[in-house]
């Protein structure tokens, strides 16, 4: 498999589960510094032009909750998610569908306002906004989501590997982690998994 | 099990989708104008003050997709999805995670603006922009996504459900369907359905 990914993106999650997985697969880094993901060979990978792309021998996989469902699925072994359990599977796509289409939405507002808006006013107006809606998103996984040790209980899973993603975007938003010991905790021990300390490195690199 | 909606909302499609698999449940309907969504009784069922919301014997879930892809592993038989192989399964989530994380939020800074920004004449400026990004979504699923018949191509699924979903949004959106005419027969076909109908005859009462 060839994996396409930015540095600093939602694709370390993507990654990460990669590492975790055991998979053989290639890297490919995408240079966000020269718009390479609007260029034609690789919108030919994505046509929408974001990473991060999972090329296998069957096709192209998008969409980071996608990718981390079929690494999953692909890599039973890992035990990185309840694939045998429908309600359980559910749950797992549910959490990593509220960090795909509302947490990492809200924080794009600081940086990809352009998306939505073309006034320049409004878009540092949508930045204002930013360390708000990131807050009110973490209290609601702090309090509702997060069950701890791991997101889905005494299991790790690809929700997990996706939660520690987002949850480095914090301080750039404007909100201490702190205020969220779950969080915090859960963070710290996501840094001491080597799969994530080599992910990181590499990234840093 | 019982289904937490609210008409003209994206629960339309996990409502089609509960209609197609033959399960066996409980509508409640969800009072927008009064902003029931944000009560007590529901924020119990749904923390995040939004619909759909699916309850079942072992617990609720939440998000489209995540409902769409239980109710397609729980009822097997009517076919909704290729549940049994994987990377087809993750096309099908590639695919709803798009409508859910991009085009879903490109509609609903026309009538939600104020998830993103305080100001009322940003609010007023971001709504000026939906015409164009929800035309550039369906230009992509137009172009590079609907395989045709059906959006995974000669299967109808889960998909299909959701994209006709997010299609009725594109008149009020300021879009013209008729531009893309892959998705206006799409939309035929899915109007032609029974469970379809029965949703809308409903929505509409």
């Amino acid at each position: 498999m060839i994996f396409y990914y930015a540095p600093y993106t939602c694709a370390v999650a993507s990654h990460i589960a990669l590492e975790e997985s055991g998979a053989d697969f290639e890297l490919r880094r995408i240079d966000f510094s020269t718009t390479e993901q609007r260029s034609d060979d690789y919108l030919k990978i994505n046509p929408k032009g974001r990473v991060p792309a999972l090329v296998t021998d069957r096709g192209i996989i998008t969409e980071t909750p996608a990718i981390l469902a079929f690494i999953a699925q692909s890599f039973p072994e890992a035990g990185l998610a309840p694939i045998d359990d429908f309600f359980e599977f559910a749950q797992v796509h549910a959490f990593n569908n509220y960090l795909c289409a509302t947490v990492h939405v809200a924080h794009a507002h600081k940086v990809r306002g352009t998306r939505w808006v073309d006034d320049s006013a409004a878009i540092e107006l949508m930045k204002l906004k930013v360390p708000q809606t990131m807050a009110e998103c973490f209290s609601l996984i702090e309090n509702e989501m997060l069950k701890g040790p791991w997101v889905m209980g005494e299991k790790y899973s690809i929700c997990d590997i996706y939660l520690f993603t987002l949850s480095q975007w914090l301080k750039g938003d404007g909100v201490d982690i702190n205020t969220f010991p779950k969080v915090t905790d859960h963070t710290q021990r996501m840094l001491e998994k080597s799969a994530v300390k080599k992910v990181i490195a590499l990234q840093a690199g």
